[in-house]
């Protein structure tokens, strides 16, 4: 701080402006804008008005303007203490008599939302930022200022906005040793050794960049938990990251393991029916309350992948769940129970299992329990369907998981917006209205909002893309998926292209000549990567364990269900996997319209095809090419999507700096040879399967297949 | 760039000023100078002449001095063709016509020296940095522009400097997956799984950092190597490390395991006499030579702590050593042997067992091998006497290695500068000389710089602090040691004091109000934590694998040289290791004077005391105290100084940024608190096996020995 004032005061400000953007500040870059704009907003904006004595939420909302005016403007306006013309007024009517005055019409703002208007009083035209708390304050200061990031006109403000879902959570797959489960952007940002002592900066910006976006909420460690993040060393560390995070509105919440009472706990049982148990937990929660008081709650994965669980001790999930909410029930804590569940014994098609395992437990949770619901029955494929199990537990809160980082969708390199995924699943229609039909806004959005069946905890939560990398999420495009996650989280409404465009305008330029085509590259990249690695429905065709690249050949793993070909069941006759009544009749998991819909190969999206039939190689397609040839052209059409998208950015490069550029430029030679990768590798396989020539004109393999399955990966990224 | 420029038009510099220094820039901040410097400066410097056609290497320096200057001048001067008054002339009489014409006396400067002199010129004063390479100008750029950070004079310039060890390297102990053995500093810089295809720009970075002080190789790998690394995958990867680091003047270099043949190449042998064997090294080297033309060579940690080696096979390390050195042989490169051995099996006390091992075979090594030793017979303990080998083997290149991470040193967060520790090594006199006397410059750096034995090939090696902690090396004044290490890496006979100031004005602050404290508080840092954790000669009493805190009871683990007790000895009647004739003999492998004086109780230097000897508690020390009452006041006196070493800091904030005095600050509040964890943990356990009371006045440990015993660390940083 000091250093730089001496560089201003000597106008010795080049040092500083040589270095490259990294991405570090994400879409709060705050540059300075054009001239007409910065005297529009100048003029808009003479001077700020805060409540005084603020709360650390309203000084963070104060400091953040501060940051961004001076930013985005070159000047910062004047602190008043009266409104006019021309003033910021930020609070809430309890803190600022102002605002008390002005009988803005807050209540149906609820404790997050908060109000931007233009307003006239008797000394000029203001612009009002208020709530009915501080962070809705902090909440609306950052839409306030995104609305300059975006150039808009600040006549006539008149903006209202309160989140749709309660809970709006990133999940961290991170591990106490600093490893990240499914991690492609460096170590967990907790820094455990060095907590409690040492508070990382990076913590703040952390939760700045979420505040933005409207997160808040933070599960801190993986769902494959280690119990000792719940001993008394590591809650202390839990909770000062609790204290960084609370002016931002954020919650720290812990995954737990559920036999934490044998591990930690010196008992010889985590049966929760056990009143030992129950008091361990109880306890438990007493001791995280007193050092975290406003501690969100548990996430736990139990009885899935070899997770301990209430069933170990012939219980149910139910019995589990129930036994912690109960724990956290004096403090208003939530359990979020996972749903993604299969067992290591049962033969039941996979798709079917959490299913088949939690419908019948409806109405059987506490009210502080929430299930949490991945949103396609396998495992966050490029493409799935929606979870049966949405529209199907009318009496049970659930809440949705999405995957931010991308595990299956090219991991950090390959530059996949998930905007449209996420917005895919929000827009699916359960058809599970009460009128029983479809077509009537019974969407899952609708679901998880809790307005369908009237829920009253809702959640929303994405397995977080966050690193110690400088950029946070591995590449600068990434960063557009955690963005577009808390977009969606507080409204589910909004689509994926505005998100794209607001972000790529607030990372990059504003300039259209950059964003249209920007945007459109990312508009269509998630559709390219379902092309070039699981086109038509198909799912899980990667590498075992790592899940880099194509492996459609691997048979040989332990579990049915761990094997690529489970999924695909290519044989010389035909491909895809037959859930249908023939089949395992997974599709009577969906609503009636929607299983016949499903069930029916003439009726159902061609995106969902072999997810759901099994289907001959000559089976005739819409585009008039038989299955073969349209599964080969899906996986050209990948291919040549991603060297589209390589040429797009290679014209931008005057709008991007260098370091951005150059990064993402080569993330896109990655994406294009291992795009070509995953078509040639399995082209190569189903070829060998089918008996098949390929098509005519499709371009041979570049190796023979045995070349592909001779691939290894140790140490891959991740794992 | 770009933006920056717009910034810059605009005037609005402000945000990219707000920004808290990191420690990210090191050294090479190059903060604006105070207003008389800067116009001095300008004054001398007011043109550029280097030539046209650059190499990568001249770029780079024309590069740094841009980037130098603009930031401590604030301003760029001219680029011209002539020399004129205030020239600043760059380049050797190959590229330079105007240098060849001044006649400079460059023949002693080597391939890596260069000459900074004031001339006057036909048309003026300049100042000329001249070598006889391009890379001896890239040292003289930096060499400059560190006079200038530090505020010297220019009149009268006439510098002459050239390395006195040829091979400056740093030894990264980073795997493959990129964990760090004994690194805690985040992870691995490189970022394996993106090489080679995309090049962080910090690998530059680094680059630009250790050729400031004259580092010029690297060893890539840590030295309990995967033979992975020797694949073609990951050559390539080194291949494009390479690649960023040759204009910068460092080569690459792999640890190689010794088993290799068999784990990736297919042999059933290692067996260095096999034909095949050799056979596969020379390819193995033609092909690393053809990826990387200037490979250095291989680093290799054979029969030590569990590795393959030789003797696996009944052969000689020579006979290990010779094979690779005849592999490398064509391409001029080095083979550096690691002489940390000891075996798992070997009675003989650890200290000797390296001298034992290698002390028969001198002379018999290749000239292009070079026996890699570290500085102390057992470890990098706080404090050893240098090892025996240095001054033993005079037919044998003998390297020096140190370590800069600090294992046995309070890890990240302990304050401890090593330059102190590095200059007590490199002046330790071995008294091995031709007159067989003490006192005659026989110093272990003049074993490692050649001159005593007349080697050929010379060398010193750091293992690396150095991660993806955006401050590089976990702490501020960590960075310090690395600093330290490749200024005395150039020349041995630099100061730790002079080195620490340097090092302080360039990273905070020339005021010498900050300097003086500041350094004082370095220069007292390592004896403050000898002190606080192994006082009076005492070594390895740290806890077990991860090296964290004070475990001096530990006597459970297999081999005896793993335990603690194995090192104190500690008893009712007294403590020390008796290595005297009477015990193992081990001073009898230090020259004849030097034997006689470890080995005489009255004569040792106090600081070795218990190293050498096993004394009863009531020894009478030279302080008037009895050897318990000694002990006890040498913890207590480390603790004293990490007290006083926190209150120096605070009293320094004023002139140090936000983010490095915060960070700063909080590692002394835990250095402190460790300080006295190791103090009071030690003493009570030294109490219950002296059965003595605690000396009169002395603080009784804050809980008793069981709770200390009880602690537990899992997941330890760097283990």
């Amino acid at each position: 701080m000091r250093a730089c004032r001496t560089a201003l005061l000597l106008a010795l400000v080049i040092p500083q402006c040589l270095r490259a953007e990294d991405g570090y500040e994400l879409w709060l870059r705050y540059r300075p804008l054009e001239a007409e704009w910065r005297s529009t907003y100048r003029e808009a904006v003479r001077s700020l008005v805060v409540p005084q004595s603020g709360s650390p939420t309203l000084r963070a909302a104060r400091g953040e303007l501060l940051r961004g005016l001076e930013g985005l403007l070159g000047a910062v306006p004047a602190s008043a203490r009266e409104a006019g013309e021309g003033a910021l007024l930020l609070g809430t009517p309890e803190t600022s008599a102002r605002i008390a005055d002005l009988k803005l019409p807050l209540k149906p703002l609820g404790e997050e939302g908060y109000l931007i208007r233009r307003v006239d009083t008797d000394r000029g035209a203001a612009i009002v930022i208020a709530a009915n708390s501080d962070i809705g304050v902090l909440y609306g200061t950052f839409h306030f200022l995104r609305l300059l990031q975006t150039r808009t006109a600040l006549a006539n403000l008149d903006i209202v906005s309160r989140p749709r879902i309660q809970l709006r959570l990133l999940n961290h797959w991170d591990n106490l040793d600093r490893s990240v489960e499914r991690g492609y952007a460096g170590q967990s940002l907790w820094d455990w050794w060095r907590l409690p002592d040492y508070l990382d900066p990076r913590y703040t910006d952390y939760a700045r960049a979420n505040a933005s976006i409207g997160i808040n909420g933070t599960v801190l460690n993986n769902v494959n938990a280690s119990a000792d993040s719940l001993t008394s060393r590591y809650i202390a560390k839990a909770a000062a990251l609790a204290d960084v995070f609370r002016p931002y509105g954020i919650r720290v919440y812990l995954s737990a393991r559920f036999s934490a009472p044998v591990e930690i706990g010196g008992l010889d049982t985590a049966d929760p029916l056990e009143p030992a148990v129950r008091a361990w937990w109880k306890a438990k929660a007493a001791e995280i309350h007193a050092a975290i008081p406003d501690f969100g709650g548990f996430l736990v994965k139990a009885n899935s992948e070899g997770q301990p669980g209430p069933q170990d001790y012939g219980r149910s999930h139910a019995d589990g769940a129930n036994m912690l909410a109960e724990a956290l029930r004096p403090y208003g804590g939530a359990v979020m129970w996972r749903a993604f569940v299969y067992s290591d014994t049962n033969p039941e098609d996979r798709a079917k299992q959490a299913y088949s395992e939690f419908k019948p437990l409806d109405g059987r949770f506490a009210d502080n329990v929430i299930l949490q619901v991945k949103n396609g029955p396998i495992d966050f494929q490029p493409r799935e369907p929606f979870h049966p199990l949405f529209g199907a537990m009318p009496a049970t809160n659930l809440m949705l998981e999405l995957q931010i980082t991308k595990e299956y969708l090219g991991f950090d390199t390959h530059l996949v917006y998930l905007g449209t995924l996420f917005e895919e699943v929000l827009d699916a229609d359960t058809c599970a209205g009460s009128s029983g039909r479809c077509g009537e806004g019974a969407v899952v959005a609708s679901v998880i909002d809790g307005s369908l069946h009237g829920y009253r905890r809702t959640g929303i939560a994405g397995v977080a893309n966050i690193g110690t990398d400088r950029d946070w999420s591995g590449s600068i495009f990434n960063q557009a998926n955690w963005y577009a996650f808390g977009r969606l989280a507080w409204n589910p409404d909004l689509s994926a292209r505005s998100i794209a465009e607001e972000w790529l305008r607030m990372t990059f330029t504003a300039n259209k000549r950059f964003v249209a085509p920007a945007a459109g590259m990312m508009l269509r990249s998630r559709q390219a990567a379902v092309d070039y690695m699981t086109p038509l429905g198909l799912a899980h065709l990667m590498g075992t364990d790592h899940h880099y690249g194509p492996a459609p050949w691997v048979d040989h793993l332990a579990r049915p269900e761990w094997n690529p070909v489970y999924y695909h069941r290519a044989d010389r006759e035909g491909i895809g996997f037959d859930r249908t009544a023939e089949g395992t009749g997974a599709v009577s998991q969906y609503a009636p319209p929607l299983a016949r819909r499903f069930g029916n190969r003439n009726a159902v999206p061609e995106d969902y095809l072999l997810w759901f039939h099994h289907l001959p190689w000559d089976y005739p397609m819409a585009s008039g090419r038989d299955l073969w040839a349209e599964l080969v052209h899906r996986y050209d059409r990948g291919v040549a999507e991603v060297r589209a998208m390589a040429e797009t950015w290679a014209g931008l490069e005057s709008f991007v700096d260098a370091e951005r550029f150059y990064k993402t430029a080569r993330f896109l030679e990655i994406q294009k040879r291992e795009a070509r990768w995953w078509r040639d590798a399995s082209i190569a396989y189903f070829r060998a399967v089918s008996g098949r020539p390929l098509p005519a004109g499709a371009r041979e393999p570049a190796r023979p297949l045995e070349a592909y399955r001779a691939l290894q990966f140790p140490r891959g990224a991740g794992n």
